[in-house]
């Protein structure tokens, strides 16, 4: 991260939110270091420690746990032009899938779109952006899929 | 990990899950460091970073990434005695919160119950169970609330 690049990006305000913005991040290389690296400190089961005992899993190969796909998929984000004002803070998910495994050599990047835009009822400061963020391999095949509203800072307080 | 500790602990198939069982998993405690090296990797933001920057945020102080806290609750899971056949795989997510934010020194653990056991339509061999996971603080305050289906092996093909 170079915190100065970074701070030149423009700030979205909730007024700056419209239904159907959609936002695309760079690309993020995944090997079999990282996918093993990740499992042995949150999730180590065998199907995402070793090729060999992976083989006979459910999914017949060492595979990346969700969860590293999901932590990969944030710093896409984090690093996108989607800038929400307040930075990018999780309100509520409301769907979180993996449609096909993430597999060693995989290239990952993430594309999301501005689903509703509503201020909040009771923080006038405030306001929720909902995105549908999917994660894609290289061959534009989606591997997560979140729904999610972000806590975003409005820009004007009401008189 | 000890893999012959863990083997010998009983193995669940969806005919051994029932609505309303409860696991309960031991502790794990989150210092400032693990914050940050999480941070540094996945979710580089101010308010996950650094202290003093957090201060003026949303946040009040550093605070763990909810990928973060995401994370450690499946190593949580892994070491539970809440283990399907096959392994804990997730299937489909509807929920994700984080009530509270998860600050340096708290000591982590899992709660997650039984919401619903049902084989899957097109494949004999599986099925579904979904838990509702609580990750808690040392005060017993949720700190993530997860509602997630898992595939789990069947024990009997039926004729």
């Amino acid at each position: 991260m170079n915190a100065t690049i970074r701070d030149s990006k423009p700030v979205h305000y909730l007024e700056d939110f419209a239904v159907g913005q959609k936002y695309r991040s760079t690309r993020l290389p995944v090997d079999a270091a990282a996918i093993k690296n990740f499992a042995n400190a949150f999730d180590p089961q065998p199907f995402h420690l070793d090729e060999e005992a992976a083989r006979s899993t459910f999914f017949g190969g060492l595979a990346a746990s969700g969860w590293h796909t999901a932590a990969l998929t944030m710093r896409l984000l984090v690093e996108s032009d989607m800038r929400p004002a307040g930075g990018i803070i999780g309100a509520r998910g409301e769907e979180l899938t993996w449609p096909r495994a993430v597999r060693p050599g995989d290239e990952l990047e993430v594309e999301t779109e501005v689903l509703e835009v509503r201020p909040s009822g009771s923080r006038p400061r405030q306001g929720f952006v909902k995105f549908r963020t999917t994660t894609l391999n290289q061959r534009q095949e989606p591997v997560q899929v979140l729904v999610m509203s972000l806590l975003v800072e409005r820009r004007a307080v009401p008189a």
